[in-house]
């Protein structure tokens, strides 16, 4: 019997002493060349994919593979990122999927098996859901990650340029996000773990700490997916600001990074696959460092 | 060189006098067993979907794929879309896929890529997305449909029954849903056409006739998609409440319409594909004149 996802996260996080979370992004100009040529070729993702995964692997323990770049593949790029997954499981990683979905009743329910739910599913640990469509739109997913130890990770706070546009609203003196929030809030009970995590998660974009604290108000036991890390411009400390005090620092959530740990200048400079792989394990092994220091008191 | 998307809808509108769309919305345990056996062979999902288009290109010029709804196929399934998507166009339909997605920057163009781009894309000639993350994550949506002579429909006010949970919040006296409509209207310049409307398509569910009036004064150019409409209650009347007057009567969008003309009881029935395509038939054939005549004076 699988544990709840929660206590599956932090214990991984726990066990690598890091919130690190690989980013898996795809772009076919970026992917070195002895890979393949990934414009016309994905097995070149593929290999990519797969080669980032094991080195992934031996820094932390979760992966959020982007689907919006697999997808601009076509099929075979969909089906790259589904056996992307299946590598990263059998490597032990965590896999969030970062899919973005959000859409009513039955269509809703065919994207929690999509993403969630076993072959032909990605059998992702969790996925990324968009709440505007209202917390009916959650349900099946909520429902699905309830029966099968699974998590599901709600759009709260982004860390885009715009992500105020609709999120900070004012609604009666708080933002739209905080309101999201406060909805979200009593359904993390449904996913909570022993570790009095729920895997519930919530989006809350490093590029804005003081949200992040705000948030973790609102939303005490919801573990954060935090993206914004690296290369959009947010320090380990501001990743972190969400996180709380535990037994030996800080925990509450995994901190992202993508492009910061997979195209490193040293890693696009390289013209071997050995000079490739000492690049990104050097890149990863920095960030999980970074983001070690920034958890430990 | 193809015209304004949104020249090329209205004028498929008038041209079969309905502004019906037809829902292409494949469920497993409602596809009839003469296609084949859904649940373990996407064959079944490809013919029965080819054979439902070859039908609606006979009542309209509209059709929309639910994405969600392929994916829970698996890669398979998400090609199975695609070449109904190519099926859809050889019957000279209009391809709004309805994909729902949202991302930042980079992932969003992805996205774009995938699904109004060419192959290994759907080259949908519309996709659905989803405002939350800001406007900033619609910009490569819109800047391809303009490049291109495609179009974007954002989601505004939906049709589901917690819609309201986030797009009702009040913000300075009027709805979330309402200022992501504000926000959007001088966007809709972007993919004027000649017929004086945009391109730029609003998602405006029928379950909510007075807000979908409202929503026409903030947008007076956007062409609306219209879901809810049969199976979801909304009715004829209702589905039309955003459309204004034309010379002949009233236009202003698409109304969708999946499981009232998919699965009538008629055609769930039916043991044949002859007797089949007869129930199809007579439920297109009554949605498209039902709309006719809401939009008739």
């Amino acid at each position: 019997m699988t544990a709840p996802f929660a206590d599956r996260l932090i214990e991984s996080v726990r066990r690598f002493d890091t919130p690190l979370c690989v980013g898996l992004d795809p772009f076919a100009d970026k992917i070195p060349a002895f890979f393949g040529n990934a414009r016309d070729d994905t097995q070149a993702v593929l290999k990519f994919g797969a080669a980032l995964i094991d080195i992934a692997a031996k820094h932390c323990g979760v992966l959020k593979p982007q689907l919006g770049l697999f997808e601009q593949f076509g099929e075979m790029g969909y089906a790259v990122a589904r056996m992307l997954c299946e590598h990263a499981h059998a490597q032990g990683m965590i896999v969030i999927l970062d899919a973005k979905r959000g859409d009513i009743g039955t269509t809703a329910e065919g994207y929690a098996r999509a993403t969630l739910g076993p072959k032909p599913g990605f059998a992702a640990d969790c996925v990324t859901v968009n709440p505007y469509m209202g917390k009916d739109t959650l349900e099946p997913f909520v429902t699905m990650a309830q029966r099968e130890n699974k998590g599901v990770a709600v759009l709260v706070r982004t860390s885009n340029p715009g992500a105020g546009d609709v999120q900070d609203l004012q609604v009666g003196g708080a933002p739209v996000w905080r309101r999201v929030a406060e909805m979200l809030a009593p359904e993390t009970q449904r996913l909570l773990g022993a570790s009095n995590w729920s895997g519930l998660m919530a989006v809350a974009g490093a590029t804005y700490p003081e949200e992040a604290r705000s948030l973790r108000e609102a939303m005490p036991h919801a573990l954060f997916l935090v993206p914004g890390y690296g290369a959009q411009g947010a320090s380990a400390a501001d990743a972190v600001a969400g996180f709380v005090a535990s037994g030996k620092g800080l925990e509450g959530g995994v901190v992202n990074s993508s492009r910061g740990v997979s195209y490193p200048a040293a890693a696009q400079a390289a013209t071997t696959f050995a000079d490739w792989r000492a690049a990104i394990n050097d890149a990863m092994a920095q960030a999980a460092a970074e983001l070690r220091a920034a958890t430990t008191r």
